[in-house]
């Protein structure tokens, strides 16, 4: 048994890689901070119910389930953290006005997510609660570009969809739960046969906007233009269609798009959403948007808009970085050393004393500069 | 059912406590970092054999398992980061000389550990590889007491122990492992009675010996004393001994101890272990020690002693800390308070912008000072 396999999908992270990171879960965190987002650290598991509040089967299947010894109840690994950051909002803090909130944590799946292949995410997001105008959408799409810039993710592209298109389809049919979820799986698949095959029956109209969803993608006043011609002109489609003009027209972002199809696997997003694309990875880099139902099942419905990524997947998009040196100390007995050695760690230098002082290590220290005694004083020269 | 509730002894972390805990955090990865320590991050679970690596019946017990969809194995939620740690020195970074790593991550129990009444723990630390010399230990010890220093813990009381005082006198006695193991757990819990059973059939030295390692406890030379007196003269009794004294000799602690019957729950330990206490918690804050074997389990043995903490129960002993206040300010379209919100954030403010500005949740912005338009410029003043 060779013990030191990790599970598929399971990755270590040595240094250079935990270091980079660290980095830039400080900078994001710093500037959510200064963004007026609260830092809050809901655990890593709690009873199943708790995590999995709607009927996701999706969902279901990527949660690690386990028996909790004190109660015998299941608990389950989180597999997201918006939900339990939802709870923190509904029934912990309790506030009447507006609820910025933010985390960073690690996530578990069951089976490895999309292409990047890892079944452990660790998953940095920002939420607003208690605020339902657009003003609300923007703030968040702005951060969330912004937080991308700031770790050095560059030419993203953006695509906005809106998931109150799809329910107004449905609710003014008369669709049913089952078919409902049907051609839910059809859209966010682009499956058009299956699609097909599940229109049959409902009324022209209906047919015709379902089937146009898959296509309306693309460059956003051209789509806009479509979709006002293919899908009924109801009030609650006018406005969805209305917001994601008037939020095409205020984003800054290298690329941006509209894809009317996008509706999100988790089932809980109940309006305007929108998810971050890079040339690097073929999945999102980063999704969001508005879920303002979710708290209701923790007793206190909010309106709520979000956004989350995944650090360990941003790290992997940015260019390899030179590792920081550090200088060298001999390891003898030296007041005057140790004192030098505090001295150069106090104003943030990396000092590693050499314990072993063996020149074939060398190298393992990583330091391009060592501590020498020059005429009595300890300095600090160049490594020839 | 009410789905907001936690499992018992898993618990949130709301701003205050979060934003401080990631204060402690920072600063104590910039101590590491500074002091030549790198760091690693080690995944949340692994297969169950890589975690569980001897035969620990509490460490067993202690651990979350759960299945592999992928593979069918048994992965368990490691309950401790060490053994992780050393896997990676062993058989990743696989260097020569000295590696001195660090860590910040998540363990989780399955039962509530001592009096701490809490599962999921923030658990801190550093190793040293490739040392045998004492100065590893002392290194390793300084280091944790200069962690608790800078975490604003104070009025620190140290204990020394070394566990290879028992493993001599049982090596010289062959004492089989059946009766190892009960000689452990009786000394672990200080239970004499049991353990006068357990040496009734030993000879005389080894009996008095195994009797008096519960009393050798107490100030440091007066232990010693004590120490040299009792148990057998042999020369890695003698060598333990002296180590003690060396190193109690050397390190500045407000209230220092030794303790010859502390030889820790995990089994791995092979030689000086230390713990730190404080009047604000019954169990140990901070614990380390020496385990020369644990890589061999990965295939490479090596010198190795280290020290963790838990950052959750160490913010706990802190005295409240006034939580910072922010700027507000208001929800207007106007490019030149946007450029001002945006010069505040870069010089590290946190700014909060009012969307809903109404007065009965104004506290909850937790503001401070506010941004108001004065001579057709946007000024920050404080709030009356």
């Amino acid at each position: 048994m060779q013990n030191w396999l990790l599970p598929e999908y399971i990755q270590d992270m040595l240094p250079d890689e935990a270091s980079r990171v660290e980095q830039m879960r400080r900078q994001w965190l710093d500037l959510l901070r200064q963004s007026g987002y609260q830092l809050v650290a809901p655990p890593l598991l709690e009873y199943a119910e708790s995590l999995l509040l709607d009927d996701s089967a999706d969902m279901d299947l990527r949660t690690f389930k386990l028996v909790d010894q004190l109660s015998g109840r299941t608990l389950a690994l989180r597999a997201d953290i918006t939900p339990q950051v939802a709870r923190m909002d509904a029934h912990l803090l309790n506030r009447k006005g507006v609820a910025r909130l933010c985390y960073a944590g690690s996530v578990l799946h069951t089976q490895p997510v999309g292409l990047t292949r890892t079944r452990e995410l660790l998953q940095i997001g920002a939420e607003l609660y208690g605020y339902a105008g657009l003003q609300g959408d923007i703030e968040i799409q702005q951060l969330m570009l912004a937080s991308l810039r700031l770790l050095g993710i560059e030419d993203v592209h953006l695509d906005l969809g809106h998931v109150g298109v799809f329910r107004a389809l449905v609710s003014h049919a008369g669709i049913d739960k089952a078919l409902e979820s049907a051609l839910f799986a059809a859209l966010q698949s682009k499956d058009s046969t299956a699609l097909q095959a599940l229109v049959l029956d409902l009324e022209e109209s209906t047919q015709t906007a379902l089937l146009a969803l898959p296509t309306l993608y693309g460059e956003c006043s051209e789509v806009l233009a479509r979709a006002y011609d293919i899908l009924p002109n109801t009030p609650d489609i006018l406005a969805a269609l209305a917001d994601l003009a008037k939020v095409s027209a205020q984003l800054q972002v290298d690329s941006l798009g509209i894809d009317l199809a996008d509706l999100r696997g988790y089932h809980y997003h109940s309006g305007m959403v929108f998810a971050a694309y890079h040339a690097g990875s073929h999945d999102a880099i980063a999704l969001g948007g508005r879920y303002d139902d979710l708290g209701k099942s923790f007793g206190r419905a909010r309106p709520a808009t979000g956004f989350s990524m995944d650090l360990r997947q941003l790290y992997r998009l940015l260019p390899p970085q030179s590792t920081s040196q550090g200088i060298c100390a001999p390891f003898v007995n030296d007041p005057t050393l140790d004192s030098k050695i505090a001295q150069l760690r106090a104003v943030g230098e990396v000092v590693v004393v050499d314990l072993l002082g063996d020149p074939a290590c060398w190298a393992e220290l990583q330091c391009d500069r060592e501590l020498v005694l020059h005429e009595g004083t300890w300095q600090v020269i160049a490594v020839m």
